[in-house]
Order: structure tokens, then C-alpha cells, then sequence
């Protein structure tokens, strides 16, 4: 393994009796260990422990004892139920002082919001003898950094939005220092191809071959993520002396996998890394310079509100109706009265919303949800209208899964079909 | 702590690499820990541990010194990679040998889908020395029940399928015995109040009196829970002799609680346990036999998305517009053209979109997500525009966060408009 032994040993603990009673899923320890393993830090154990304090010391001590570092996510809040801190002084042997500009930080908060500080808050402002602040610019408590010996204890919410902002602002620099000092040099990248329309099983047929060429132990690695209604996504990861050079290996890795995939599976990689399937379309119309308009029926609403959580998106995006009642789909859209569920009526809607809105192209969609069959068809199947520019199409989808899951397939097939007519649409006349 | 001492302490251990490298969610531990909660077993930790024999040794006596039951959950497979057996046996200070029967089972299941067991296979027959069987009804892993001294470790496999039918069959029986040798009897229940509209230290000032009334360790508790974008939950945990008792002393406790939140706070109560604000809405519509428009701009269909999720919302649910361009918002909602962030544009919204959709009542939403401010208003700045037949009124907010955050805010916060709209319109008049 060489390098592997200097590598900091990163230990989580997610605090909250809610986590043991399984209320809630711990999303922030699979996010943390998803960013330690993309920075080349390892962690070996994660634990989840409640409100308790004398559990919480012995939480924290078994992770200080077999890790180098750990990070303690909830119990900063400001009831009574919140004791990290007080447990964290009783490991590092401190007391707690109230800090006064936090105590400051937090009255100014409250006020920009027209709200008076209740007093609880004030329970955030206390701090252990010898921690740091990660200072808080999205809520109330501040998080917090305690050396303890050569190791480290960091504290941040367990709300995921404060959770990571501290973590990539404070943690994560201060882990890395700490990695380089071991002399840790490997640098470690990975990057994801993201895939709609084929299967898990279609994808590793694709590059099976790849797998077996690439050693076991080798500086590069591929991986499956399912990702439920997002898709499939291929990890790539490589590991290299240097930045350089495992970005280089995993260009050439991405080189050699799309082929593979175009060559077996066709056109199924919409997206590298966050980019998302909405990413996709609004890359391709603010190329073309195209505006777009959606109706939806069973969708109700996802496929507009994916689209509008695109930064820019007013630049491209008109709007939509959600034709949820057919008379809505007969009156607003001017879908010809008959059946609901059918290309025909897939289509009317795409042409009549992108009338009403005034764009270049829409995109609709209608289908049953389910349970109960409509229109003579089963749960599951859904017809994709689309419109660019007065050419108009459509493409019938057949589903897998309960209400909500046929409900976002929708969403994410529809863009898909948008992508793929987009391309089609744009490409130029062939030469003869 | 009266009862609380006899009760088994279970520790769940969750055992595999793509856990720590949060590949996949843990959805076992969180099964598992509701599962024991509602049997009245106690749970104060739980652990995720790699594929790696020394670790999985330290991490299962880490849970065997501080709890009295092991569960652990994975590393059972046929791979190289599974090695929870080989880990068990070496806390147990016993050697693996193979069990011919179960070597037999494992064939007989692949002869019965047609194929041949591979020899990886052989290793799920290897038994720890004293350790009882679980048997396999659902894959080829047997599960294992393996008494330490008064202790006990369970070991059954990570496919959640498998696990779930192994502990409803072997563990929790078996748990339940060791319970009851304690003399436990307690019955544990809880119940969720949701509210909108309240911070969690406003709500722990107005139950302030109430904690302390309550005895630590007493039969009945109170916890709040951040849901983020879905507000804060107050969780009461009782826990009685029998069920009856503990349903008794819930209802009892329901009543104080929603009494003291009213009184201080109003009416932020918005649902129970797994009821959602978009169920609250539909419940209102349907015993006034009103159907719903939705206008939207800066959620974007967010709020269309949330009514169409609930079961039956053809019944009420006329259909929305989203009106992201202002343009949309002039010619087909007619709003007057002007400021699109205002009170009036609002108000125009919910009435046009009422006038559309031919729906009895109507809300609609507009504002400013940011970053940018937008007619001289911040992000943040929200206007909910309603329509209840006619008789139409705003609400001006200003909600905290980044543009993902003030459009989820926003959708809720536009739905708690209408729920507490419709009460105000649903009351009878007052009798002089």
C-alpha cells in the first residue's frame, strides 16, 4: 500500500438520538465520506450516538482513540437537548467560556431577520477553552475546531446546508494541512460520467473488457453508482504523484470509456460530475439561442422546477402549465377533447403551450401514474410531446415503479428526449 | 432511571467500504433503529466499519463492552471481501469450520434457479465454533446467532431484504426473550407534532416550563427535530407498562403541548406524524368541496409538484402556471404590467390564474430568489398572493438562504398562506 499508512485517519460522528430511533437517514456521514475518499483522506469508522452526555464522551474518546481526526456533526442547536459542546469540553478537560462576539454574531442574525435573539441562543456562544471558531454564515452556531494532543476534534450542525459549508470552508483545508505533513503526496481524483436509458448491467457488459485490462491496485479504478431516478453514474478514479498527473490519467480513462459506451450503447452520457440533465438542455439552448415552455400532466410541476434550478435560467426559460385536470388540457392548451393519454394528445399540448408562451420549443408530457390504468393504458406508460420551431414529435416511455417514481422518470425522460431532439434539431445538413 | 436500566442495549455495526466512501446510504441501521424503538429495545449506538479483518475485530468489541446485543449488518457475501465470519470467529476465540447441511442448502438454491454454485460460495458455510444458525430463506447467506458470555452478536446479510426477514424471524424474538429475562415490560411509542412557521428556540421557550415539569428519565419526553425546508418537528416519546398505557400518556402529553404552543405561538401546527402541509391543504379542500389553482414564479412548479404528490389530488387539483418570464405573467395571467415583485403583481397572479383554471380558490407566489435583488427588493422577499372565491389577500415574507432555499421556503411558506386562509374562510361566523 506505501503511501496508504501517512494517510489521516478521518473519524464521523453523527450526533442525535434521532438517527439511533432511525427518524431520520444520517445523509451528512455518506456526504462527508464521499468527499474524505474524493481528497484522498480515508476513514475507517463512522458512529452515531444520541443526546447523552456520558455517551457522547465515550463516543467522542473511542473515535479519538483509533482515528487521527474526527468530526462531530448536531448537537450545536439551542435547547437543551444540544450538548456537543459541553461534551467536547468534558474530552479536552476545559470548561465552556461564553464567547461575546458570537454572542453578537447571533443577536445581528436574528435582527436582519426582524427577530429578537430568545435567550437559548446564547447556550451557541459557549466555547471550550483552547477550540477555535469556524465562524457561521448560514444559521446560528458556530462550529468549532479542538486540538486534542497531535489529533483533532471539529464540531459543525447537523443541518447538511451548514454542515458542508463548514466542512469545505474550514475542515477540509485544515485536513489536508494536516495530510501534508505526513508527507502524504498521493493526490487522488475521480470523476463521474452520468447516464440515462441504460441498465446497470448493459453498462458493465459495455465495458467489461476495460474492467479486466485494468490491475487490481492500479493507480485507475471504474465504479457503478445507482442513482434511482438520476440515472446511472461511472466513477472514474485515478490516483497519481501529482495533481497533473492524475488528472491526466483520468483523461485518458474518460477517452477510452465514452468510446466504449458510444460504441455499444449509443448517445446515454448527458452529464460529468454535478452537471444534471436540466444542465444539459440549458447548455444546448443558450447555444442555439432558443427559448423553451413546458406543460405538464402527471409530472405536475418537476420537470419546470428542475429547469428553473438552473442558474440563468430566465435566459431561456418562458414557463409552463400544469394541466393536471383534462379540462385545463381542452381549455388552456387546446388539446382536441378525447383521451388524455396519447401521443396525439402529447403532442397538442406541446404545441399549444409553446403558443401560449411564446417560445421556440417545449417539451410535454401525459401519462398514468398509477395505480389505477386511464385511457386504456397501464401505470407507467407516458408520451413525450415535443415541439422545435413547429417540428413536432413524440416518444411513447414505458416506466417502472409506484406513483412518485413513474412521476420523476417522467421528468428526467422528457428532458432526456428534449436533449436528444435538441441535437438532432441542431445538427447541421449533412454534405452530400 | 427506573426501567431504563433493564432494558437491552443494542448496538448495530454496518459493516462494508462503499458505507464509509458513502457510495450507498445506510438504510439498515435506520430500519434497525426504528424497528428496536418500536419493541421498546434501546439502541445508544451504531458503527460503520470497512472491509478490513483488524478494524472489524476492534469495531465489534468496541460494541460488545458497551452494549449487551451486537447486530451486525453485511460482509457475509461469497467475495473475498467478505470476512465478517473470519472477524466473528476472532472475537469469539474460535475457528470457522465448514457445515456440510448448509453447503448443501446454498446448491440446492442455485440447482433451483438452473445454475451451478460457484466454489466462492463454500465460504457462507463456514460456522464460528458455538455459533447457532440463522437459516437463509431469501439468498444464499445464512445468518448467525453467536452467544459471548452474557452477551450475544448477531450477523445477518447488508441485502436490506434479507436482513429485515432474518430479524423479524431470529433477532428481535430472541431479543425480546433476553428482555423480558430482564423483567422489562415497557412499551415504548412516539409521536411527531409538525410546525411551520416557528424557530426551534421560540419553540423551546414556549415548552420551556413543560421540560422542566417533566422528570429526566421520566415515562414521557419531548425532542425537537430540524427538518430543514419542512420545518420543525416536536417528537413526544412515551413509554408505558402496556401500549394502551403508553397511547394514554401521549394523548395526554399531545394535549399540554399543542395547548402551550398555541397559546404562545398560534397556530403552527400543521400536521401529525407523517402528514405533510400539502396533505393539511388537501384535507381543507375536500371537506369544503373546493378545488385549487397554483401561480408561480420563482418556485418555479415546486408547489404544483408537492399537491400533485398527494393521493387523489385529481379530486380538488385544477393545475398551476409558471410564470417564470414576466412576460408569461402579462399576457397569460393578465397581471398589469409593472413590477413583477409586488403585493399587486401577487394578488393579480391568484386571480388570473383562478380565472384560467376555473378553480374555486387559488395561491400564487412571487419573489425574489436571488442572488440578485429585482425591483428594488432583496432576496428573500416573497409575496403569496390568494384568491378564496373571490376575496383576495397577500402575504409578504422574507425568507433566509440561497436560491434553492428561498424557492423550497417559499412553496412551503405559500401553502401554510393557504392553509391558514382556508380556516380563517371556513369559520363560521362569529353568533353576536
Amino acid at each position: 500500500m506505501g503511501n496508504g499508512c501517512s494517510r489521516v485517519r478521518v473519524e464521523i460522528v453523527a450526533v442525535g438520538s434521532e438517527l439511533l430511533l432511525g427518524q431520520i437517514p444520517d445523509t451528512n456521514s455518506q456526504w462527508l465520506g464521499e468527499q474524505l475518499a474524493a481528497h484522498g483522506l480515508t476513514s475507517h469508522f463512522h458512529q452515531h450516538v444520541g443526546d447523552n452526555l456520558e455517551r457522547m464522551v465515550l463516543a467522542f474518546r473511542t473515535a479519538l482513540a483509533r482515528s487521527d481526526a474526527v468530526i462531530v456533526c448536531g448537537g450545536l442547536g439551542p435547547t437543551q437537548d444540544d450538548i456537543t459542546r459541553a461534551a467536547i469540553a468534558e474530552v479536552m478537560n476545559v470548561t465552556l467560556v461564553r464567547d461575546d462576539s458570537i454572542v453578537e454574531e447571533i443577536r445581528a442574525m436574528f435582527a436582519s431577520r426582524g427577530r429578537t435573539m430568545p435567550d437559548n441562543n446564547l447556550l451557541q456562544a459557549d466555547v471550550p477553552v483552547g477550540a477555535n471558531i469556524i465562524a457561521q454564515t448560514r444559521g446560528t452556531a458556530p462550529g468549532l475546531i479542538c486540538p486534542i494532543g497531535q489529533k483533532v476534534l471539529y464540531a459543525v450542525p447537523g443541518v447538511p446546508y451548514e454542515m458542508s459549508d463548514m466542512f469545505e470552508r474550514a475542515i477540509l483545508p485544515d485536513l489536508l494541512i494536516r495530510q501534508r505533513a505526513r508527507g502524504e503526496r498521493a493526490v487522488i481524483t475521480s470523476r463521474v460520467l452520468r447516464t440515462w436509458g441504460s441498465s446497470e448491467s448493459a453498462l458493465a457488459e459495455a465495458l467489461a473488457d476495460r474492467f479486466s485490462e485494468l490491475e487490481q491496485g492500479g493507480r485507475v479504478t471504474i465504479a457503478f453508482l445507482a442513482s434511482g431516478i438520476e440515472g446511472i453514474k461511472v466513477r472514474l478514479t485515478a490516483r497519481g504523484d501529482d495533481r497533473a498527473m492524475a488528472q491526466s490519467l483520468l483523461d485518458d480513462e474518460e477517452g477510452v470509456v465514452r468510446a466504449l459506451i458510444a460504441e455499444r450503447l449509443g448517445d446515454v452520457i448527458f452529464g460529468v460530475d454535478d452537471e444534471t440533465m436540466e444542465d444539459a438542455i440549458a447548455s444546448r439552448l443558450r447555444a442555439r439561442g432558443l427559448t423553451l415552455a413546458v406543460a405538464e400532466s402527471l409530472t405536475g410541476g418537476l420537470i419546470a422546477s428542475r429547469l428553473v434550478n438552473v442558474a440563468g435560467a430566465s435566459a431561456w426559460f418562458r414557463g409552463g402549465v400544469v394541466s393536471y385536470a383534462s379540462q385545463v388540457k381542452f381549455d388552456v392548451l387546446h388539446v382536441p377533447e378525447g383521451p388524455v393519454v396519447s401521443s396525439e394528445a402529447a403532442t397538442a399540448m406541446a404545441v399549444g403551450v409553446r403558443a401560449l408562451m411564446a417560445s421556440d420549443v417545449s417539451v410535454s408530457v401525459t401519462g398514468v401514474a398509477g395505480p389505477e390504468s386511464q385511457d386504456g393504458h397501464a401505470p407507467g406508460t407516458v408520451f413525450v410531446g415535443l415541439d422545435l420551431e413547429g417540428e413536432t414529435s413524440f416518444v411513447q416511455l414505458r416506466l417502472p415503479g409506484d406513483r412518485p417514481r413513474v412521476r420523476a422518470y417522467s421528468a428526467i425522460s422528457a428532458l432526456d428526449a428534449l436533449r436528444r431532439a435538441l441535437d438532432r434539431h441542431g445538427d447541421p445538413a449533412p454534405v452530400p
